[in-house]
C-alpha cells in the first residue's frame, strides 16, 4: 500500500465554494485511498465531511481571502484565513501540499511568504498542464511573474523540466524558449538574453518555440516571462471557447447539420472533454517548499478532485525534493527588496 | 466610376511565387475595374500577365530578397529588388500602394526605409484583422517592434482606430490594451506605463484587454507589443488548427461518426472559412507614407487577391492620409540611431 500523502485543502476558495470544494475533496478520497486531507475553512461548512470521513480532517479557520483583494497585503493581514493557514500546515510539516482555487495571487503569496521559496529558487513559477496534440506540454511562468529577468527563464525551464520527467514520466523533456522566430537571431531583447543563458547552461534547450508550437506539441516543456504567458494562456483558452460557439452556430443552422450534429455529438463532446483544462485540475506552482496546486476559480467538483489528485502525484514524486536538490548548488541570490521573490499581484 | 487606384505587387514574394502571385493578381484586377497593377518581378514571369492585360503594367527587377536573408540588410543591398523596387514605386507617386508576400521582415525595412514613416510617428506598426466572435478585431503590433516603449503603443492605437474606422466602418472604435487581467492595476511595469499614458491621451481606450478577450470581439482595436503580438498571433492561429485537425479526427472515429460528420461537412467548411485569415488576404503596416500590405507566406491566389484587394480599399480610404493629419500635430522624434524607426529583423 501507497504510504500516506497528506494535503491541505481551501473549502472557502473558488466561485462556488464551499459547497463545490467539499464535494470535490469527497471523490478526492474516494478515488485515492492513501489520501488524508486537512480541509481548512468555516466550521460549519467542513464539519459534515469531517465528521463522517474518517480520512478528513477539520481545520477550522475565521478568515477568507477575497477574489479581489491585493495578495501580499491580504496574507500579511489575514493569518487565520483558509489559504494562510492552508500553506503553513504544509510549512509546519503536518500537511504535504496545499490546493486552493481561490485567488491565484493569494495562493502565490501565502505560498512564498509562508511556506518559502526553495534555496536557490529566485522566483517560484506558475505552470500548466497544456493538451497539446502530440502530447501534454507543460508551459511556464502563466502569471507568477509579470516581469522577468532572463535568468529566471532557465530556472523555470529547469524546474518544468523536472515536473514533466517525475509526474508526467517523460524521460528527457525537451525545453522551448517562447519567442518570435525560429530562428536563433529573432526575438526581443529580452527573448535574445533569455535565449543565450539558456543554449549556455540548460543541456535540454531545443531552441525557439513560436506562439503556434505551444499547442501543437513541439516540445515537453515551453518556457516564457508571465505576462506572455499568462496572455498565451487565456488566448488558448478563448480560441478553443470562440471555436466550440462558432461550431455550435455551424451544427444548428440547418435541419440537416441538426441531424448530423446529434449523430456526432457523442464525438465532440468527447473532444470537448479531452480538451478541457478540468482533467488536470489546477496550474503547480513549482519552486516552494511543498506542493501548491491552484484551481481555476470556476472549478467544478471534477475539477477540484482532479486538482487534489494531482497535488497528491507531485507530492508522491517528490516534485519539490527533486528541485530542491537540483537547486541545491545554485547560490541563492539576495533579497529583492520587501516584495522580493514575491509574485505579482 | 471610381478613381484608379494603382498598387504595386511583388511577384517574386511568398512560397509559391511567381505563379500564384500572377495567379492573384489577375483575379484583384478582375474583381475590381477601377484597379492598375505595377508587377514586380522577373521579366520572364510577369510579361505574359502584363501583355495580355491592359491595367497590369510589366516593372522588370533582377533581384529578389529571401525569406531568409536580413531584412534591412538585403534592402540596402539589393535595391532593384522586387520589394524595394514596389516601395519605390509609392515613394516617387507611381503607385498608390504596395503588397508583398514575401519575407515580412524586408517589406518593413523596405516601407519603412523607403517610403519612410509618416512625421510624428515613432514606429510604425503591423496591424491584423481577426476574425473575432461578434465583429472583426484590428490587432497590432502582430511584429514590426519586438521591442516597444509604452508611447508607441498609444500610437499603435490611434493608428488602429483609424483603420477600423476608414476602412471597416466603425464609427467609434473602442481600444483595449492587452493585460494579464482586468483590473486597471493589472500588469507588467510596461503594461501598467503603457495603460496610464492610453488612460491619459486616448478618449477612445476602454481598458486591459485578456488574452481570452481579443477572439471573443470585446473590442474593436486591442494593442500590444509586437512581441506579445506575434506569439499571440501565432498562438490564435495553431490553436484553431489544431483545434480543427483533433475535430477531423474526432469526426473519421466511427460509421456514425462519419455519416454524421458527412451531413455537417458543408457547415464546418463554411466555419473554416469565416475564420480563414486568407478572407482579408495579409496584414497593414500602418505609419508609412503608403499603404503597405503585406501576405502570408504560404497565401494562394485567393489570398493574394484578397490582399491586393484591401490594399485598394485602404487607398480609396485614404489610411495613410488620415493617419498622416491625425500625426500632424505630433513633434517628430529624434533620430533613434541609424536603425531609429527600424522594424526588428
Amino acid at each position: 500500500m501507497d504510504t500516506t500523502v497528506t494535503l491541505a485543502v481551501d473549502a472557502m476558495g473558488g466561485d462556488d465554494a464551499p459547497n463545490v470544494v467539499i464535494e470535490g475533496a469527497k471523490l478526492a478520497l474516494d478515488a485515492e485511498p492513501s489520501l488524508r486531507i486537512m480541509l481548512c475553512g468555516d466550521e460549519s461548512a467542513i464539519q459534515e465531511l469531517a465528521s463522517s470521513h474518517e480520512r478528513c480532517i477539520a481545520v477550522p479557520t475565521t478568515e477568507v481571502i477575497g477574489m479581489a483583494e491585493h495578495p501580499a497585503q491580504a496574507v500579511r493581514a489575514k493569518k487565520d484565513s483558509s489559504i494562510v493557514r492552508g500553506c503553513a500546515l504544509v510549512k509546519e510539516g503536518q500537511a504535504d501540499g496545499f490546493f486552493s482555487a481561490g485567488s491565484t495571487g493569494a495562493c502565490l503569496a501565502a505560498a512564498t511568504l509562508v511556506m518559502g521559496r526553495i534555496k536557490g529558487v529566485k522566483r517560484p513559477a506558475l505552470g500548466v498542464i497544456i493538451p497539446a496534440y502530440d502530447r501534454p506540454v507543460l508551459f511556464a511562468d502563466v502569471g507568477a511573474n509579470a516581469d522577468c529577468k532572463p535568468e529566471y527563464l532557465v530556472q523555470f525551464a529547469k524546474m518544468g523540466a523536472i515536473y514533466m520527467q517525475a509526474v508526467m514520466g517523460v524521460a528527457a523533456p525537451t525545453v522551448g524558449l517562447l519567442n518570435i522566430g525560429e530562428e536563433d537571431t529573432k526575438g526581443s531583447a529580452f527573448a535574445l538574453e533569455a535565449h543565450a543563458l539558456l543554449a549556455e547552461q540548460l543541456p535540454a534547450f531545443a531552441g525557439n518555440c513560436e506562439g503556434g508550437d505551444i499547442i501543437s506539441g513541439a516540445f515537453d516543456v515551453v518556457i516564457t516571462d508571465g505576462f506572455t504567458g499568462n496572455v498565451c494562456l487565456k488566448t488558448i483558452e478563448g480560441t478553443s471557447k470562440v471555436l466550440f460557439r462558432y461550431m455550435r452556430d455551424a451544427l444548428t443552422s440547418s435541419l440537416k447539420a441538426k441531424i448530423g450534429s446529434a449523430l456526432v455529438h457523442g464525438d465532440l463532446r468527447a473532444l470537448k472533454a479531452k480538451l478541457d483544462p478540468d482533467q488536470y485540475g489546477g496550474t503547480p506552482l513549482l519552486g516552494v517548499k511543498g506542493v501548491c496546486m491552484v484551481g481555476h476559480g470556476s472549478s467544478g467538483a471534477t475539477a477540484v478532485k482532479n486538482g487534489i489528485l494531482a497535488g497528491c502525484r507531485q507530492v508522491r514524486h517528490g516534485v519539490p525534493q527533486r528541485i530542491a536538490e537540483a537547486f541545491a548548488s545554485v547560490p541563492d541570490g539576495p533579497s529583492q527588496g520587501k516584495e522580493g521573490g514575491l509574485p505579482c499581484s
